[in-house]
């Protein structure tokens, strides 16, 4: 059977439940343009999969009622710091589509959208300083300031097919992954309470938890973002959600492309560089984009490298005894290879 | 004599020192692009006033030496909050001058100065993390939440000279003297240490100290932000070191503004609704709006209005013990009212 976030979804049903009011809660304001917009992106409808990540890793961590409920505080809070760079992201894509609906800056313009996206990064340390736990903030902070490292990155690898496969995943890492390590070792150390990790576990892998739900988030969210990458040339747009094709008209330099040039001759060379390098795009030069990656099959290759990243993501979490959280959260790994939505 | 702010400016001398060495530090990153535009904006001076509050309430309220090098760590973040607003403001504003300079999106694109912001805004959190006092956190995520519905609310009322006074202090006080106010009431809760403070003070006007700190930033943040809007569209390019004129063309609702068209007759009303209504500026209107604010004398109705929160700002401070913390900060909300530059 294919693998599923049915496990985690379930898991995490009524925690979940507790995060989605304290999101709607706190994107409120006396200025009604924000809920309006907040609640836009919000109600749009992501997976959620940041904040299901926190749950489940403060579940593992055999979490206290009190930790529960700062678990909630930090899951909201990681989703809005996802959400603040969505709403960023898409002024500077200029992009008028995500999730299959209009973007925020399409209706409202990019002010609204860059000051919206800095009023939930504040929200989000406002709910971090609730659970009184500095040690998650330091984390959750540097995770923050390195997201805006690997997005500026991006821009400078952007239009450039022949980029080194090292400095695409220092992009991914910081762009995606690093939010998603943050999100899980957070729900490990708030769950914390030297007594409900004694129950739990034994000492020496209680020590060990945070920092393994830390790898396992980060092998993670690079399996995933992969794969996000890889559907961008693949999947029709209403399977994905979003224009098939953005990461090509945007430019962004993303691995199938990466390895169709590596592998690609002169004349291949030439139209990536013509295209995705000089912005010289045509009718039909997607269709010819997706042809070469055809050719050279490398949404396949692109996916099975996500699947190894996957699998070590499973392996960060083999060591620890079974649980459904450690269950639900080891399938969610191998989901994110394998995911067609 | 005029007040001045060579007071505070010599008070902080050694501790904004420091505070420069860590916004050098801070700003590093593997990626070169982060230091190059945040240097820009960095090396082009502003009077760091923010920063020189933090310090200043500090010192009155008694540090310790180790409240010392916290309160330059969140002096130094204070400063990095305000250069976020800053680049983030230039790209909504779509400016290309400031501080007689051109602004880093002018050079560097609006992506980059909307990423290195929010860059410059972790890092903030990291720095505040690092002096391990939550409560301060807490106030300045508050605040940064608060800039943020300012600026939202300044997009709000843009346009429309016939806006309400109180909207117009809701917007400068979000955008402008939250920040002031929580610069100032953080270097007085960092300090503490009772015994730091009960050296100094006695315990009833101990406790009452952040919070007259608080609202001692907050009235002198208004009058500095009246005076800003008095001054763009008196002062001319060199002095103030921006557009004069800026605001008119990006049609923002200011007092000079509001006060000449309430007190405007009906050509002069309509005058202002086409110019900064509806954005539609030909040559000779910035000099006609010029006059009609000379006409209503509304730079000096407004310069007076800015001195009477400068006064209420000094009354904060009177009822505590005389001090050169005390008394530069005094005299520096009577510079704020006065400035020409």
């Amino acid at each position: 059977m294919a693998a599923s976030l049915d496990p985690i979804i379930a898991l995490t049903r009524d925690g979940m439940t507790a995060v989605n009011s304290i999101i709607v809660d706190r994107m409120q304001s006396e200025i009604d343009l924000i809920p309006q917009l907040a609640g836009h992106l919000v109600a749009s409808g992501g997976k959620r999969i940041r904040p299901m990540l926190t749950l489940a890793s403060a579940m593992m961590a055999g979490e206290t009622p009190e930790a529960k409920a700062n678990a909630a505080k930090l899951a909201a809070a990681v989703e809005f710091i996802h959400t603040a760079t969505l709403l960023h992201d898409d002024v500077i894509d200029e992009s008028n589509m995500r999730r299959g609906q209009q973007t925020a800056n399409a209706i409202w313009g990019n002010e609204a959208s860059v000051l919206v996206g800095d009023f939930l990064f504040a929200r989000a340390f406002e709910l971090m300083v609730e659970t009184g736990n500095i040690h998650v903030l330091g984390r959750l902070s540097n995770a923050s300031a390195r997201i805006t490292e690997g997005e500026i990155q991006q821009l400078m690898i952007a239009g450039k097919p022949d980029t080194d496969i090292d400095d695409y995943l220092s992009v991914i890492i910081g762009k995606t992954a690093e939010l998603f390590a943050a999100a899980a070792e957070a729900g490990g150390m708030i769950a914390g309470g030297d007594d409900a990790l004694n129950n739990t576990l034994n000492n020496a892998l209680n020590n060990a938890l945070p920092n393994a739900l830390k790898d396992y988030g980060m092998a993670l969210g690079i399996a995933f973002q992969i794969t996000d990458d890889a559907l961008d040339y693949d999947a029709d747009e209403t399977r994905l959600g979003k224009n098939v094709g953005d990461d090509f008209a945007e430019g962004k330099t993303t691995l199938p492309v990466m390895m169709a040039y590596h592998d690609g001759d002169a004349d291949e060379k030439a139209f990536w560089q013509r295209t995705l390098g000089d912005g010289d795009i045509g009718d039909g030069d997607l269709a010819h984009a997706q042809a070469l990656i055809t050719k050279h099959d490398t949404i396949s290759r692109s996916l099975a490298e996500a699947r190894r990243h996957a699998e070590a993501a499973e392996q960060c979490l083999a060591p620890f005894p079974a649980s459904p959280a450690r269950d639900g959260l080891m399938e969610a790994a191998r989901f994110a290879a394998s995911r067609a939505v």
